[in-house]
């Protein structure tokens, strides 16, 4: 088996999904890149993951073209390599349709920072796409969904280290990080976060955004030169 | 043991019913079809999941005469029958008590179609019955349910094969689909989207459903003859 | 060990509640009675589930007198043996913290009879007691407990054979039946509908009760001489 | 290893927070003191439940000192160690994420006494404190988390022993209790009195605590002398 390694390391990532509760039957998808070999390991469509195995993991280049595999790949495929061709330090996509995620992507609203959970992952509120116009639909959907996510980070000048999640408007998230694993790990935060601000906003309508001491109190506290939460052998 | 394949294929439907947490206790019921020999299989009325086996299993034919089984069939047996006779397509039906679609049913609500989510199960919005009338209530129940389904059906020009799900008013979902499998399927993705919807509203009470453009790209990536969803020998 | 069978059986019910997540950690009681003797089998105070076994159940007659059990009986004890003198058609009593019943106890009200999953059990709306006054409060509290459950069927003509569950006022619910299992498998029913109706307000919060024939036909399928629902041998 | 059985005990407990559910992935921590000695025992910083060994549980003097223990002590080391000080009367701190008892700090609200859930563990509301000045966060912001809660139980002249636990706003819960098990308990306890309460205000946002004599009766009935809930021995 080409790959081996990459497969087994997107399979575990994958299986994280079901046993996480990202996401029901078939639905949701990782993939991991080897930046050598100009390839990325990517679920395959539609397959359950009850039924799923290592060796049904799909290999394609970043040009979406079949390296190798038996089945036809995710069909988001598309978007997971046009993250990797545009945001050169990731290792890992994860796309899931978790519950609360996909309500505030369905409700057109990002995810405002409403507490340390949140803080202690990013800085900015969770950003959501804008609704994509009936040509990118038509035309080729999953090159342009990831398409409206490079836009909407350029736009709100947003770095891809800082920031390893988004919303895609009436659809769902797309989570990233620097192997497959810290991807679905997102996902799994994000879910959480989204929870969270659901539940806030319910018992109290008017409440916003922290502060901004506390935002950059949390995130630099586990990120960057000054991070102090962790292991520094993690 | 007769009809045993059709049997072993029903009782593992059922049991997905409290695995998936479609329903407690008793509620909810899963049937299965052998159109050649022209009988339904169907769980035994109010027995408890972690009581029934596959024996147990009644087998009926669609005018609802016993065929073979020691135990009664399922209370809600004349719906599934009505449902096989009128829909010459499916082979499978459910029926579940999921918490989140006897909300909507309770509410007298259709779900709107506010993701893609749900665009890539159906087109339109899950559709919900008009309350049943006292005579039909005091009538033939069961049967007038069914009738309740092909009459809104009809109405709404929804055909069986696309719109897999419906929303009994007061009472809670039914779905169908190829096989007793599919049909539970169906259920399992109907509850995570009534849940969604739920959430969606209560976050952005103002949304509406989502552009036809997308609920199109969705539905027919996933069905017809351009689908390139899944794998080909699924 | 005397009361062997009882002990066991009332044992087996108090096991059901951490394991259909009705309450946590210490909370909730079921009891069981033996008429011909006497007596009723309760939960001890305040132990938690995963450490109960058989012999702690504690056996109290009817005036809440210790007859066997080296443990404290439950601090609810005086209200199971209220009802059981009260209700002599009851073989066992249930008290739990479940989350939805509590809610809409703390709320002050009754649940609607909002659909056939309610309608099935009960043809009411569940009723919930009054607040009890300071007086009743800080004199023989358990006992007037009771009281209120007693005050409020009898205002409400509400017969425990048709209604076998209860909202406290503050606090949270009581169930009954035939036997122990019958009294937490009706614990598990409120629950189930009491998040149904509180999502149907959420979604709807116009719907009303639905019609007196709908909850006549369901109640009636399952309870009662022409009942059709379930094994005759039951 | 040194201070075997605090390890022990701390490591037990700690691992109570995913089996409970009060955190994902690696939030949350619970310590406990061994006041003889002048130490505390806490989960080591950033680590995975799943990961997490006996041996991994750091040691730390009441002036944040590493005493024993190769991996960094949890961020959170400062706060404990200043509870510990202040309240002499503890022997364990629990910090979580749980989710409604974050929302509630995220809405900045105390927790209201609903009912007697509530009232069986403390007499007040559950207290929310102020969100932290700038200089605060920017200065030793773990040290001042705990000030803040010291602040808050001086003004509203709350005793530690009567009150176990606290919201600290944009953030979420700490308890305490006797020993680390005890915290941890109070964790699960809040967070099912956050979910009641946030439930009952969604069905009756017009209701209002519970009358003192109720209050009074639950706390007594289950603390101080005069106590009849549990068993004498526990």
């Amino acid at each position: 088996m080409l790959y081996k390694y990459l497969k087994e390391q997107v399979y575990e990532a994958n299986m994280e999904i079901p046993k996480e509760e990202l996401a029901i039957v078939t639905f949701g998808n990782v993939s991991g890149i080897d930046r050598s070999a100009g390839v990325i390991a990517i679920k395959p469509s539609g397959v359950p993951y009850r039924k799923l195995k290592v060796e049904d993991i799909v290999i394609v280049d970043l040009d979406n073209v079949l390296v190798e595999g038996n089945m036809r790949p995710s069909s988001d495929t598309k978007t997971h390599t046009l993250l990797y061709r545009n945001f050169p330090s990731i290792g890992g996509v994860c796309h899931t349709h978790s519950t609360y995620a996909v309500a505030w992507s369905q409700a057109g609203m990002s995810i405002p920072n409403l507490g340390t959970t949140h803080a202690d992952h990013l800085v900015a509120p969770v950003p959501v796409t804008d609704v994509m116009t009936d040509e990118m639909i038509q035309g080729d959907y999953e090159h342009e969904t990831g398409n409206q996510i490079l836009d909407l980070f350029n736009r709100l000048c947003l770095s891809p280290e800082e920031v390893e999640m988004v919303l895609v408007a009436c659809h769902g998230p797309f989570t990233w990080g620097k192997d497959p694993g810290k991807a679905v790990y997102n996902a799994v935060v994000l879910e959480e976060i989204a929870k969270m601000a659901y539940l806030t906003m319910q018992i109290n309508p008017e409440v916003t955004s922290i502060k901004q001491s506390l935002i950059d109190k949390h995130f630099f506290r586990k990120h960057g030169k000054d991070a102090y939460y962790g292991q520094s052998n993690c």
